[in-house]
Order: structure tokens, then C-alpha cells, then sequence
């Protein structure tokens, strides 16, 4: 199915804008997990299935499997995902961007190797570095637009002739790349009104948001300024939080706890 | 060794400011290569062998050995460039760039995971995405500024308060980020002009200009606007044009000609 078609039916049937976030640290894994075989496997798998009918998709943050030597293990990961939880969207988060040949190279990683049915990319590097992905119309291109970061304003806050870089980035994707209907924006919790131009800027297309928690976002806010008339629109992505909500034999049952909050939370403001 | 001293060194050294860039696609492999159990490695391995003393840095680019599923080829390809040739800075070319923990994570894929002595990073995400690389003052932070793509200019181009994007880019970086001195810039080679204002913002800041070659840039051009006032100041990049100059078993041979002439052809204009 379609990226854009799955996030939309996940929306709806599983009555949720959240994102659960696959960042494994494997100090942070309960003490019964630690140094066991296959334990970032059993971990991220664990949390999976406590929390499938809860999310709208998963992002796993690939870093966290590179700097493991565990290329291998997400590519399970994704598999099990697909297979146990069919229709639950993967969004392999990576952030990549070079061009041409290369370019064709991060498709194959990210939607042959890895098999994920959305990547996130930097726009940079400008159209060409993103046309072999935006060619997948089956595929989500999820590309940075203001980031949830202190930094995100260094350079996407820059004044661009009366607007800024972030929102000069937002209106040329809505206008010239979105040729397929599957690109999305990352706009982060941190800069509500910020992400409200956004969304003024690119009708009903889809936003990955990070932030929320950790990093200090207020989910009303986001919700206010960031959903679609349909009290759709977004991607709410927690990691930490929902990760490790719990420290014992009981983590993934702390998982869905939190994760289950969080998504009443949101749904609390999804059509006030 | 410090990147930026190997890098010195090996300009120096090789009297040389190529870089070959090692991107391996097996499709392009002599008959006598493809389809033999690790094709990837041999062929990697021969150029670094054949071209190790007329360069200035290896670069290998991850996406072609990440579409392979060939991390540990990569790692071993390193390995060997630093065993064989030592002094010989690996650039890895990863473009990644992302926030907090993340890019920590990143840290350790480029730096631990793959023993790189640099790596290609995107600004867009701003300062604190890239600082943990900044504070490794042994390592190189080699940043995007204008790229050689023809998509280069959608935003890269953009006038940010009467400048545009690159150069503000540029001159943050040489201002704000570069306390440790290991910053580098990414320069297409295919924009000769706007690399002289990058350079006359950096001083003496190493450029990696990549562009020569299949895409169109212009050495002479690339020198006279990019080369410090000792006649260095570039890692000059070229990977198709090197790598595939021959086809038959004699492939290295083939290799090193190309290597030795696009030297040749570089030095001509050093010191014009």
C-alpha cells in the first residue's frame, strides 16, 4: 500500500497521531535485557507489539543501529513490522541527501534494503539530490523544514526575501516537488507558530513532528496550529518517553501506558 | 594523526591535491571481478593500492556499500587504506546531520564503527547538530556549502539578506564553529566563481571540491579561485573518472594514470 495511504488509514483506525520513535540505547534496556543475544531485536520488537494499535507509524532512527554494527537487526525490525502489524507504516529516519548516483543509492538502502515505506531526507542539496525518491509515489519523503533543535534556527530562521528559509523550503516542496502527493515536512514541537505558517503554507500535507516531551513541545499548541481541518495532519513522534517509560520486566507494559497517553493527550485537542 | 595535519602532509607529501573518491558500483567492475566473492573489497582495495601516493585523501562515499549491505567491506576497506598507508586521511562520505543524542550516534559510526579521520556533514540543522563532530579536534568536520548539483542552487542560492545562503553558511562557520580548526567546506567544483567567495570568506579553510570531471568543472578555473596562498587549501575530488578508466584486469594501472594526470593537470595551475 501506498505510504500516504497507509498513514491515513492508521489515523483513522487506530484513532492516533502518534509516532513511536525506535532509538534502541542498550544502557538504558532493562537490567533482564542487558548483554542478552539479539537484545536491541528483543527490545525494539517487544515495544512494537505493545504499542502497534496505538501509533500511526514507527520511525527508527537508523544512527542508533549504525553506531551497533546493526544494520541487520533493523532490517528484522522493519520485517517484523510489516508482517505483525500490517498497515502500520515504517518511516526509516536518516535524514540523507547527496546526489545523483548516489541519490539512487540511499533509495536502495532505504526502501529495497531496509524496506521502509517512508525516509526522512535534508533538502539542501536542492530537487535533484530528492527526484529518485520523489519518483517512488509509493514511497513518503519526508523532509526537514524546521527542526525541533536550538540550533534549527541557525540557518532555517535566515531572512530569504521577506521569509524565511524554513518557509521558503516549505512552499517550493508543496509547490514544485509534490508532483506524487507523497512528501511531508519535519517541523518541530518546539516553534508552534512556526509549524501553524507551515501548515498555512502546504494545505493538508502531512507533518513529522518531533519535540513533544523531551525537548519541551506542548502538544496543545502543536495541535492548534498544526492539524488539518479534519483533525488530521500530523505526526507526533515520541522516543525517550515511550521507550523508557519503564526499567523492569514490565517495560513494554510502561510502553503502551505512556504511549496510550500520550495519544489521548493529542486526541483531547484534535478537534476543540 | 590530525586529519588537518595528515591532510597538510599529504599535500605535501604527494605533492598532490586529489582526492579519489571510492564509490564502488559492481555493475562497473572488470569482467574478471564481477560476481567473485568479495568483488567489492578487491576492487576498492586495488585502486587505494595503485593511486596511495599521487592523492591527498581516499573518500569513500557509504551510501554504495550501505545498498550493498557491505558495512563490514567498508570497514575493512578503511582498515586497510590506514594499515597500507598510513598518513593517508579517509574521508568518510556520509553527509549525515542530525540533533543531541543522534548525532552522537553518528559520531560513533564515522569515527569508532568505521576509524573515518573525516566526514561529509549537512548544516541545515544548525550548530548543535554538528558540535559533537566539532569537538573532535582530531577529526575533520567537512560541511556543505554550495554543491556541484544543479539543485545546489534552490536553496543554496537563496538571498539571505543580501547574501546568499552558501556564503552565510560559509562565514558562520568560519566564524562561530571552526575553534578547534578542523572545519572543512563542500564547494562544487562547476560554480568556480561562488568558490571564490566561499574562499575569500574562509581564508584558509580546506575546500572539497568535487564536480571535476563527469559533472563539468573546470580545473583551471577551480585553482584560480580556490587555492590558498601556498597553493593548496583543496582536496579536489574525482571518483567515475578514476575508478573506471580501464575495464580489463589492467583496471588499477588504468586507475593510476587517470590519478597521475589529473594531478598533473591540477599542478599545472597551482602556482599560476
Amino acid at each position: 500500500m501506498h505510504f500516504m495511504q497507509s498513514l491515513q488509514q492508521a489515523w483513522k483506525d487506530h484513532d492516533s497521531l502518534v509516532c513511536v520513535g525506535l532509538d534502541p540505547e542498550p544502557a538504558k534496556f532493562p537490567a533482564h535485557l542487558r548483554g542478552t543475544p539479539d537484545a536491541v531485536f528483543a527490545f525494539c520488537a517487544a515495544i512494537v507489539d505493545a504499542t502497534a494499535d496505538l501509533v500511526c507509524a514507527f520511525k527508527p532512527q537508523i544512527a542508533h543501529f549504525a553506531a551497533l554494527r546493526a544494520e541487520d537487526t533493523l532490517e528484522r525490525l522493519i520485517a517484523h513490522i510489516h508482517d505483525k502489524h500490517p498497515g502500520v507504516p515504517v518511516i526509516l529516519d536518516a535524514k540523507r541527501g547527496d546526489i545523483g548516483s548516489t541519490a539512487q543509492h540511499y533509495v536502495s538502502e532505504a526502501f529495497e534494503r531496509f524496506a521502509a515505506d517512508a525516509v526522512t531526507l535534508n533538502p539542501y542539496m536542492g530537487r535533484d539530490s530528492i527526484q529518485p525518491f520523489l519518483d517512488r509515489a509509493d514511497k513518503g519523503v519526508i523532509l526537514l523544514c524546521r527542526t525541533s533543535n536550538p540550533g534549527g534556527a541557525d540557518f532555517q530562521a535566515l531572512d530569504c526575501s521577506g521569509q524565511p528559509l524554513y518557509l521558503r523550503v516549505a512552499e517550493t516542496i508543496a509547490r514544485d516537488w509534490n508532483a506524487h502527493g507523497n512528501c511531508a515536512l519535519v517541523t518541530g514541537a518546539t516553534w508552534p507558530e512556526e509549524l501553524g505558517k507551515v501548515r498555512a503554507a502546504v494545505g493538508d500535507m502531512p507533518l513529522l513532528v518531533p519535540g513533544i516531551g523531551a525537548q519541551g513541545g506542548d502538544v496543545e499548541a502543536v495541535l492548534r496550529h498544526g492539524r488539518t481541518g479534519d483533525g488530521t495532519g500530523l505526526m507526533i513522534s515520541s522516543s525517550r518517553a515511550i521507550l523508557y517509560a519503564g526499567h523492569g520486566e514490565d517495560f513494554a507494559l510502561a510502553a503502551r501506558a505512556a504511549a496510550s497517553e500520550l495519544r489521548d493527550t493529542i486526541n483531547r485537542h484534535r478537534h476543540d
